[in-house]
């Protein structure tokens, strides 16, 4: 690491606090900031705002202007090399007379991987990569989860009593968490480009799954999906209401409703269930990288039994709800200690009067017994 | 509270931080601590370390000599009027010639109860109380609620999962938590003068429920207490080992084995199980101030559905068991979100990969729906 300076650490950090400016809104792309410095000053600056808008590296160069010769440009994601929305950035960086590129990692996505750095290198720019990587690779963690794995990123919420549980034996379950989680959640959400949930919460709760946010704060509105078997909830449900799109997602032998209108996709389904692996590839399919399931034991169990939770975000709340109420997972099999499933603490902290805590699984093989 | 000065408040701190070095010796006393002070410094401090020895303001005295003539003395709660294990506090008080009392509380102890305050001011001392005084409350909620109420503070101390189990389905719960949790547990128990448990968890997990603290930290053993309506363990168990003190409590139906040698004591049971209320009003007039109960779902659900827990001290550790494991509570009716037992969050922190959160139950009155 001695190759890169602490201005070098300072510049990035700074790019990569622009980045997440676009956590709500650069999606389906990954979150880019970049800094052009010069002699010891930052010239120029900016991020990726919006997919199909300008990319960090051209508002960066356009504030910049002409102090872009001969300077430094930061960025926290390997400029790209071909032309998607918009031009190809390592040519804008040529073309400005950068005289140094510093990256905090490569783009995994298989039209850059290594073009740009490759473009830039040929143009006789000096190129560094690796610059505060494992921060850059937090930060679009999501992203580089569907580029090379093929799925979105998938965080589950859970808003639960002090003894783990979700709801009532009759179902009910408003209000377990504080007006301050929930507002929170909101948050969360406006990060996803999807939000997941189960038919039998569309019955019970009737959630709208929308973001709502104070009106300064812009986001992209994340696809709704309801992952709905047999197709028994689309007659119905405050999820078709409001601005954001729908989709069912259902089993591919059940028969569509004839003049169904709504946006509607078939996985196969496994015993009755819909093969979750193939409702995260479709997903990906269609952009989305991150994902926020919020839902009931069921499908949450599911999940979780399946290995496809990257991340849990848990609201507790000071109550006891009783061993008769509903359990957070359901069909988990746990017969020894062995084989419960560990997670490792991220953050914690207080949200009004419950406790908010962010976890990440442990992966199998760093999971021995104590 | 115009009538304390910031010195008067700095003095008092200090005193109340003093106070509480006695918390695992001073037992089944109050926790008091003293600081003697002229002319705006210290002469004299001192704590109640342990029941039969000085008292904190003897020890202050002391400690002032001469210089205690004309001085103002700061003592958490009033000092006492009558003949105990020592000599009245007061006496030594006015025989010291000091000037100035100032108490944070009236001790309720009906042996005191405004008489030292009383022989203090017919001595021409001029007296103060109330400076603090919740703080000094707080320190000896468990002395207060034994004196004021007839029975022992109760806390709660449960190891969780995330998904609010406290053992697998068979019965396998051994390191939920992590080390730096379990090290907490002990400084817990230190301060309390019994740790409850019941027969179920003797036979399952065979604790051997004493106070493991590193060698220089001084405690008075709390008394280990079994409720085990049928005495169908006492014929085994490490709760009876080691050097700490051992009590069985019965139904009153039982017979006692002949011959059976440790300390037993019987209560009416209501329903096959032992009544509670008695069980801790026995506990209350063997001098016990706080007890800490270790049990299973079925005694902590049944101190919990009876009102009778003032605190509750939770570890969850960031691991999931699954819905078939067994619950924190049995046998909590809730069938309305309005009945869920609230709390109310006093602590929180992490103890290595746990959680520790602190909870107080929210009093019935201000129970109500948000």
């Amino acid at each position: 690491m001695s190759e890169f300076s602490a201005f070098d650490h300072q510049m990035m950090t700074h790019a990569l606090r622009l980045a997440e400016r676009g956590a709500f809104t650069a999606k389906p792309n990954p979150m880019v900031g970049c800094v052009i410095s010069k002699g010891g000053l930052v010239v120029g600056e900016g991020w990726h705002v919006r997919a199909g808008e300008a990319h960090a590296e051209v508002i960066a160069l356009q504030a910049a202007g002409d102090a872009a010769k001969g300077a430094t440009a930061y960025v926290t994601l390997e400029p790209c090399a071909h032309t998607g929305k918009t031009g190809p950035c390592a040519d804008a960086l040529i073309a400005a007379g950068v005289k140094r590129v510093v990256a905090a990692m490569r783009d995994p996505f298989p039209q850059v991987d290594g073009a740009g750095f490759e473009k830039l290198r040929a143009a006789g720019i000096e190129v560094q990569s690796g610059l505060m990587e494992a921060q850059a690779q937090r930060l679009n963690r999501a992203f580089i989860t569907r580029v090379t794995r093929g799925r979105p990123w998938v965080r589950v919420k859970l808003a639960v009593s002090l003894d783990g549980r979700t709801a009532l034996a009759n179902g009910e379950s408003q209000w377990i968490s504080g007006e301050e989680s929930r507002e929170d959640v909101h948050r969360w959400r406006a990060r996803c480009g999807a939000l997941i949930t189960g038919a039998g919460t569309i019955l019970k709760d009737d959630p709208q799954l929308t973001v709502r946010l104070p009106a300064e704060e812009a986001f992209v509105a994340p696809l709704r999906v309801v992952l709905d078997p047999g197709l028994a909830t689309i007659a119905r449900g405050r999820v078709r209401e409001g601005d954001a799109p729908t989709l069912y997602i259902h089993g591919e032998t059940t028969k569509v409703p004839r003049g169904f209108t709504a946006d509607i996709a078939a996985v196969p389904e496994i015993q009755s269930r819909l093969d979750l692996h193939r409702v995260l590839t479709l997903l990906a399919e269609r952009g989305v990288n991150e994902v926020q399931l919020e839902a009931g034991a069921t499908l949450t169990g599911g999940f979780l039994s399946q290995g496809l939770v990257d991340e849990l975000l848990v609201y507790i709340a000071p109550v006891i709800m009783g061993d008769a109420a509903r359990p957070m997972f359901d069909g988990l099999r746990i017969e020894h200690m062995s084989e419960r499933v560990r997670f490792k603490q991220i953050d914690l902290r207080k949200f009004g009067d419950d406790t908010r805590v962010l976890l990440e699984p442990v992966p199998l093989e760093a999971r021995e017994q104590r």
